[in-house]
């Protein structure tokens, strides 16, 4: 019974510890090293090895090594194996505070006193009280719903959008493609937080945009696959939107000379808003091998079928 | 009986509305216009009126407009006439919400990652967990210990140092200049919110940087006078402090050319970092006239002795 681990060699070794001392007899390889691939029952991984669906005849889990599945292509996950999400608390507490960051960030103009102070400009510009600023969250997973929590104590308008009806306390929230056009009507700071699916590759559009008040902000944490980078720049140019913090973009690394890299409504992060922690994704990864082998119910199995 | 307002003319006409309808005999005058300087028993200023000590014999009370009264010479207040210092809630809100989200920024590297934005460079830096990133407070008033409160929910490691003892939840306490040392050695981010008074200034200067582990961060959001400016350009030019935010400056506007619009490491804004609120301030002031004709005790009086 083997363990093969494809991600990064110090978080590998923190693993390789954990696993150890708790799953004396599971051999834990490190890829390329991979052995007899009939021997590996579980993989964990971000972008699996290519030949997933034939190489590993006795494959029963796979583990993203992060909260999103979208890098990997669910057509080749053989039936009967399953995928799970990372769902560590590290990853939802570094998401809460680039995002909390973000939000704060938005909504005290800090991306125009950059500009100021590049400017060399002593300016002070007009203040919104934060409960006459309204926030919307779009994906109340997890990590959407951590960040409205967040948010709270500083008195904003909390908005929060998913697929499926969801109930927050002290958030107003809506539900599926009928109410986003309402949902983006009362929306000043837009945070995007969704999976990445076919249903929501390329939401931050013109239309979406359109839909927000004028002199909106948007924030995408989610995945670069979300935002037409071009209708972006259209939003910006004319002023619809006042500002964009971005954590993704479609190319990672985002390419030399790409005018996100000199834009000055634009603060952009190389993916880094929630990183997944060493120490708690051992210990997922170990709670959800003594689930499996005692047949409990997993934490984290995505749904092939919409995506996450 | 009449009151004089010498602050912006926005501010003015809301409190003009809110003292006419509560307390009708008394007659709201703003500077320049002050008619007959006996009749003044009251004035709300940030820098008072040259003459204070003399102009105005039936003087009573002097509110301060902002939360400081260092701008205010307290060898001029004539014997008798308090003075006010401004603890209105939307004043506290905005503080709270710049120092989050600058110690945000601290933590989550965002100084450099703006340095690399200019530079078009796409790199990870390593991160730090918020249990093991030692956020220290200096000033523990009303703003310290709510910027706190706020920083609670992150999970950082809580420091406070002030001039008395005080007792907070969660927060590790220093106390005076003997235990000042002690605090820095321990404090990963420093956030200045003290009051500025002759033990106070240039506080910020190499000896309290040399005190600090290497890398750490300054927020300074109490005053100029607090930081000895080419003190700071050093520490950050040896890499003793990794960055700093500024939300004030000695000279303000901050002249051309002064090196903290260009440094690399410094991020500058306008001392915007809390910004007295036109209705809470009214609040305020009506609540301190009410108790002062009831003869009641009065909040945020300062004791001109300690300057604060």
């Amino acid at each position: 019974m083997a363990f093969l681990f494809k991600s990064d060699t110090r978080r590998g070794e923190v693993w390789r510890k954990r696993l150890r001392s708790e799953f004396p007899s599971l051999d834990f390889r490190v890829w390329p090293d991979v052995g007899d691939p009939s021997e590996i029952k579980y993989i964990a991984c971000w972008v699996p090895p290519p030949d997933l669906g034939e190489a590993f005849p006795n494959l029963e889990l796979v583990f993203s090594v992060g909260a999103g599945v979208d890098q990997i292509d669910l057509n080749l996950l053989p039936p009967g194996v399953k995928l799970l999400r990372m769902t560590e608390p590290g990853l939802a507490a570094g998401m809460n505070e680039y995002a909390t960051l973000a939000v704060l960030a938005a909504h005290r103009n800090l991306p125009a006193y950059l500009d100021l102070q590049r400017a060399g400009a002593w300016k002070q510009l007009p203040t919104v009280a934060a409960k006459d600023r309204r926030v919307g969250v779009m994906g109340l997973g997890v990590l959407g719903t951590g960040l409205l929590e967040s948010l709270k104590p500083f008195g904003f308008k909390l908005h929060g959008w998913s697929r499926s009806s969801k109930q927050i306390e002290g958030v107003t929230t809506f539900t599926g493609s009928d109410e986003l056009a309402r949902f983006l009507s009362q929306t000043d700071i837009l945070v995007c937080l969704l999976p990445l699916t076919e249903d929501t590759r390329g939401i931050l559009n013109t239309r979406t945009f359109d839909a927000l008040p004028n002199d909106s902000c948007l924030i995408n944490v989610g995945r670069g696959g979300h935002l037409v980078e071009k209708d972006l720049l259209g939003a910006l140019a004319s002023n619809k939107l006042r500002c964009a913090i971005l954590d993704v973009t479609s190319t990672e690394p985002l390419p030399a000379h790409h005018p996100f890299w000199s834009h000055p409504k634009i603060i952009l992060t190389p993916h880094v808003a929630s990183v997944t922690d060493a120490e708690g994704s051992a210990d997922f990864v170990a709670t959800s091998l003594r689930r499996h082998f005692a047949k409990e119910a997993l934490v984290g199995v995505v749904d092939t079928s919409r995506g996450y």
